[in-house]
């Protein structure tokens, strides 16, 4: 298992329709990837516009190729991507 | 329950000493603290000198009052601090 952690800057108030997306994006999308195995996210509090998605894959392969370069990726991107401020900076960690 | 987010960069080459100091200074230092309720430690794939230690607190102020402006923190520090081959950058988190 590894993590994905994806460190997100949204446009300002756009917050609760965000949440609402990354859920959605999640259940309808993300979900159905091979090796998908759960999410987190996690919403700052001293950058208020601040998000770190945690998503568990069974592989890194299972993102960077199953999911990043198949079909589901432009679907989660539609869903979640019109609120991103910036680039997402995303990583991905063993468990030390 | 908020979550304490470290983003550190260490010296290369000194993951397992690095990994072993976290481990010690958790369990003989932090893990005392008013409120700490864990942690899990990731390893960067892509970035191999980066860690990001994840610590869950009670209340926001458990970590930055209680611990940061007690007397454990520089125990905590004294463990960890030399592998730090920046200032981490920490931030908190709230599960949205």
């Amino acid at each position: 298992m590894i993590l994905e952690l994806a460190d997100i800057r949204i446009h300002a108030g756009q917050h609760a329709a965000f949440e609402a997306a990354v859920e959605l994006g999640i259940s309808t999308v993300a979900a159905k990837a091979n090796g998908f195995l759960g999410h987190t996210l996690h919403k700052g509090i001293e950058s208020t516009d601040r998000y770190v998605l945690q998503i568990s894959w069974s592989s890194l392969e299972d993102h960077t190729v199953g999911f990043r370069e198949g079909p589901l990726f432009p679907q989660w991107r539609a869903i979640v991507g019109p609120f991103f401020s910036q680039p997402p900076v995303v990583e991905h960690f063993n468990v030390a």
